[in-house]
């Protein structure tokens, strides 16, 4: 690693996968170079916000002939650890866990979904979108020989915190959190929050804001 | 609106809803008064910036004793419009739509779900957690009829704007968008963008860091 990387803002990080989302959509197109005006334009994010922002990672070539797509998209994909081929486990095949399942922007972002795990017997056994759902009785077992990196939590509020805990003994890194909890590590893991209900929160404050 | 209330910082916005959620996990307790220092723990939040951040919107009352936890929870609900019972229909029942119509947190939060839309034939005339599901061709006499402040947008990309623009023709001042696409709007509508893999690629990037 990079020591200047450590540094890197949280607001940048945040900006890495747009980028990385949006060089993806170009990648299909004929451009091969785009000048951060351009980028800047379709990012919302001002030109020299991007170079500030590319800078935190060697700033990506030069800029008088603008960027070159695929060497930037690769580059970004390699800082955000996606060429990894992240191993991701769903815990918690309910209606959300299931939906995560089939949300098809994880692997073609590189997150391999390998299993789901549920205590629900009408949903062990089964198959969504192709991934076998087993019995959490078996998650312990499954660890120990399969490497996983990546955990999506979808389960009851109450359950998060033990089921954590019993994944991150059994060397689980990363966690995306849907669940309502603040989780509780030591610091050696790294945990994303996905509040569903805060982003429509917040979007009823801009709405009221409208309206008045 | 007060004229003050504009200029709130979205990061400040962007905390309402973690506190919202947490006063009304206190109100489930005992606990009547709260100090900004005992929230600030809770919160991840230093007390000054509680502190801050309440005095967008008044300051909500004497520090000395703490925060009147009712009235508090009252008041953030009302800035964030809350109490207003926000009408919210679900455009694409598909997996993802299926999950949110499910997903309880909404209802408690003050968004009743009213209906879904689909063009699935499979779908279309069942019902989702008890909301009902209409064929798409029935959506502009559905929001003739019916108050509608917000839609939650799970459709594939290449039509989302098409349907944003129809609903915005039709009043709809809300989006809440999953699908991986810049809304172009006038400008009188508000969006919350919800970006599943920037989520996980953004976890990806601090398990890279976590691991070197």
């Amino acid at each position: 690693m990079n020591s200047n990387e450590k540094q890197v803002p949280a607001i940048v990080v945040k900006r890495l996968p747009r980028y990385y989302r949006y060089l993806s959509e170009l990648l299909k197109t004929d451009i091969k170079r785009i000048s951060s005006g351009a980028l800047s334009r379709k990012m919302n994010v001002t030109a020299s916000q991007i170079r500030q922002d590319f800078n935190y990672f060697g700033g990506f070539g030069q800029q008088g002939y603008g960027y070159n797509v695929e060497y930037l998209h690769k580059a970004i994909g390699e800082i955000l650890g996606l060429d990894r081929g992240n191993k991701t486990i769903i815990v918690g095949a309910g209606n959300l866990g299931r939906a995560l399942a089939n949300h098809d922007a994880f692997e073609r972002r590189g997150f391999i979904i390998t299993a789901l795990f549920d205590i629900d017997s009408s949903v062990v056994g089964t198959r969504v979108n192709g991934k076998p759902v087993f019995h959490m009785e078996e998650l312990d077992d499954y660890l120990s020989r399969e490497r996983t990196d990546i955990a999506i939590l979808t389960v009851p509020r109450a359950k998060t915190q033990e089921i954590a805990d019993r994944l991150i003994r059994s060397g689980v890194r990363g966690f995306l959190n849907f669940s309502y909890t603040e989780l509780k590590t030591d610091g050696m893991v790294a945990v994303e929050n996905v509040h569903l209900s805060d982003a429509l929160m917040t979007l009823s404050y801009k709405v009221k804001r409208m309206d008045s």
